[in-house]
């Protein structure tokens, strides 16, 4: 099994300015292939500790992916160390990089300038893949056993997310021409509505009985909930599907509908599953949201989904309590006596945003996010949540509600939370278990 | 000056499974007292390298910061190696935290199981830094100068991030009472609507007449526009401050309104400081939103600030026509004449909302984010963009509006620079240059 180190360049990282999530994207990509990734580094804009830590990163590994010190702007010289380190004579000009640059500087309205024609120089040690979402090109330096005594890539890739991401299938492709590929086994279960160790102790036996060469891993996320992660790797891992399936039915047994997805499904990609939805376009089913405390990030979720307005009528924010009574028809006797955080209001805004927006279901919340606001009796971190359905047959509305908690002094944490629990009732209710 | 390093232990790192944003935050905070971050890593959860790897780490520095491995299933085991590494002889219970953990378990309505008590266990060789949102207590190991040949510090920190944010405050605390302090200055200036290219060649001059101890760095991001971040280190660095204050305040001549804050400000932070609120409440002024491609991220980005109940009503994301028509007022003949994705259609929602929710401002988006859709004359990635504003003494309300232009194949990308360039556009009109 081929491994591969990951090292994200730029001061900025190390100041804490912003997060490098390059390294994720690319970490899944390489276990894709069958490369297993043995570290992730960060290190500064510094050329000397750039060619020390890359060098020692190519005597270890047979692939470095590096991203980052590409820009146009002087503080950026990844470049300059690679061609260095590469033992590079000369520079050369990347025609088809320049065109890209062209393109995108005349999109943009920007005036060609020097710094722009210079990002499509490359050292003449490297090989370049067109960078097609920006303006610096990714490139690959391939070197020999002589120099660390195993064949060993480099890949350059830019700092912008975007581009680093979008580059990565052209980049898998060039590993695949200089590397076999080898075989690796994943698949990931995602669950929600259990603590890791409430979890972990439910599915004890299970995972006792589990065959050596079948690792397990908890995936914890307080906000998304726990994905278990199986996985084996190395030559002939294929011949080893049938078992590993064999164990995630069983453990769809023990969890039930705790069990929302597999892979890289998340609360909203699993709903337009869920919807009615025959060929028949007239009998599409549809979705509305009316939103207090979570201010949008609901039905931003559901809007994240490509595709998600053939089923997604839209929202309402309604942070003003007027928002509320004036265009949910939420009654002001329950503004006045339950307050608008409070199931009744929960249920109203359901009702309301689905007979405003016309839609089948609906899903709503009402909470206190903070970091102020709430009393004893309603303390920062408490949400209720509520989900609707309108019967096609009966016509008439049914809802369910639930109270979420949060101990969380995170305001961005708490709206998350409220947010994912909106969804996994509506989830729930779609399902018709909890009906 | 101290030197730091950051290191995230978990296998879900290096599958790509989860995004390390702890260390981001661990940097941002020792930066902010002075320690220098010389580089971030993240390993495996595997014993020996985890030794190996924080055994090198403490060797090259003062402070060593680790995240991860702690949660209450098998696969974590950094606390193990944490015991061979600083050679524990026994694990004692720690009842403060032991205290913590009964109060979550509680409060989450969670059985105490053996593994959660098994949390409060921490080797005899460290400190105990209480973790009051989690489980898993912070540890401190304090080596001394016969070990590694310098007086050094390891913490290990909850893997969960607001866990690991939230005990930041504590361990710096203990930070400072193991080290003098450092001093540092940073300076960040944030711009927005120029690309990182343009701005580099506008402020060129300026930039080669800074002082040596003067460093620059150039902070792009493709959504929030570019930071310019000014700093320097060392001892009597605090007499250098006016120095500093002078080349920002000429930063300020050169760009102009581009710039919209400094330091953590965002699009959205920034817009409470504009808006007319005296000390009367009633004269407060409030703002809606109306949203189509945007599917909610302009209404949660704006609620995402503390206290935006005070200005903020409320949003309709209008993603079906019909919403835009019935309840946004949006003419049927816009909609026919020049399509949803219109400059009409905009200015149209922009007034429309305003009306709706009773709001003084207003700012409306209408695109495609894609990645599927679009056309040769509105293809993906074109957004228009509107702000209003009802003028107190006529009572007319006055609309800009903007094209948004982005290259990006992304769907999070394009909804992500729609929202950033909408509220720009909110805050622009809000500093009157575009009247």
């Amino acid at each position: 099994m081929k491994t591969a180190a990951i090292c994200a360049i730029g001061d900025e990282i190390l100041i804490g300015q912003i997060v490098d999530t390059n390294s994720s994207h690319i970490a899944r990509a390489l276990n894709g292939i069958g490369v297993r990734v043995g570290g992730i580094s960060s290190i500064g804009d510094d050329r000397d500790t750039i060619i020390r830590h890359l060098g020692s990163l190519l005597e270890s590994n047979d692939i470095v992916m590096v991203t980052g010190g590409l820009g146009p702007t002087k503080d950026d010289i990844t470049k300059a160390a690679l061609a260095t380190l590469s033992g590079a004579k000369s520079y050369r000009r990347s025609e088809a990089q320049m065109e890209v640059i062209e393109s995108i500087l005349q999109r943009r309205g920007i005036e060609m300038l020097e710094v722009n024609r210079a990002q499509a120089d490359v050292p003449d040690t490297a090989n370049v893949i067109v960078n097609r979402l920006g303006t610096a090109p990714v490139m690959e330096f391939v070197f020999d056993e002589s120099r660390y005594g195993h064949k060993a890539l480099l890949y350059s890739l830019p700092g912008v997310p975007y581009e680093a991401v979008g580059a990565l299938d052209d980049i898998l492709e060039a590993i695949r021409a200089q590397f076999p590929s080898e075989e690796i086994l994943h698949r990931t279960i995602c669950t929600f509505g259990l603590a890791e160790s409430v979890l972990a102790n439910n599915i004890a036996g299970w995972e006792e009985a589990l065959p050596d060469w079948l690792h397990l891993a908890y995936l914890p996320n307080s906000i998304y909930g726990v994905r278990l992660r199986l996985s084996c790797y190395g030559a002939g891992v294929s011949g080893r599907k049938e078992a590993m399936d064999v164990a995630v039915a069983k453990l769809y047994d023990i969890l039930g509908n705790y069990i929302y997805g597999e892979g890289n499904d998340t609360l909203q990609s699993v709903i337009p599953r869920l919807l009615q939805s025959p060929p028949e376009a007239t009998c599409q089913e549809t979705i509305a949201v009316a939103e207090s405390c979570t201010g949008g990030l609901v039905s931003n979720l559901i809007t994240s989904v490509p595709g998600s307005s053939v089923y997604y009528k839209g929202s309402v924010t309604s942070y003003a309590n007027e928002v509320k009574t004036n265009l949910l028809n939420v009654p002001e006797e329950i503004l006045e006596k339950y307050g608008a955080v409070s199931r009744e209001c929960a249920e109203a805004m359901a009702r309301g945003v689905a007979i405003l927006l016309d839609s089948d279901w609906s899903v709503a919340t009402t909470g206190i996010a903070g970091p102020g606001g709430g009393s004893d009796l309603k303390p920062v971190g408490i949400c209720w949540t509520a989900a609707a359905h309108r019967n096609p047959f009966t016509g008439e509305t049914e809802v369910v509600s639930r109270l979420v908690k949060s101990a969380s002094a995170s305001r961005e944490v708490n709206m998350q939370r409220f947010a994912s629990n909106a969804l996994n009732l509506l989830r729930l209710m779609m399902q018709q278990k909890l009906l």
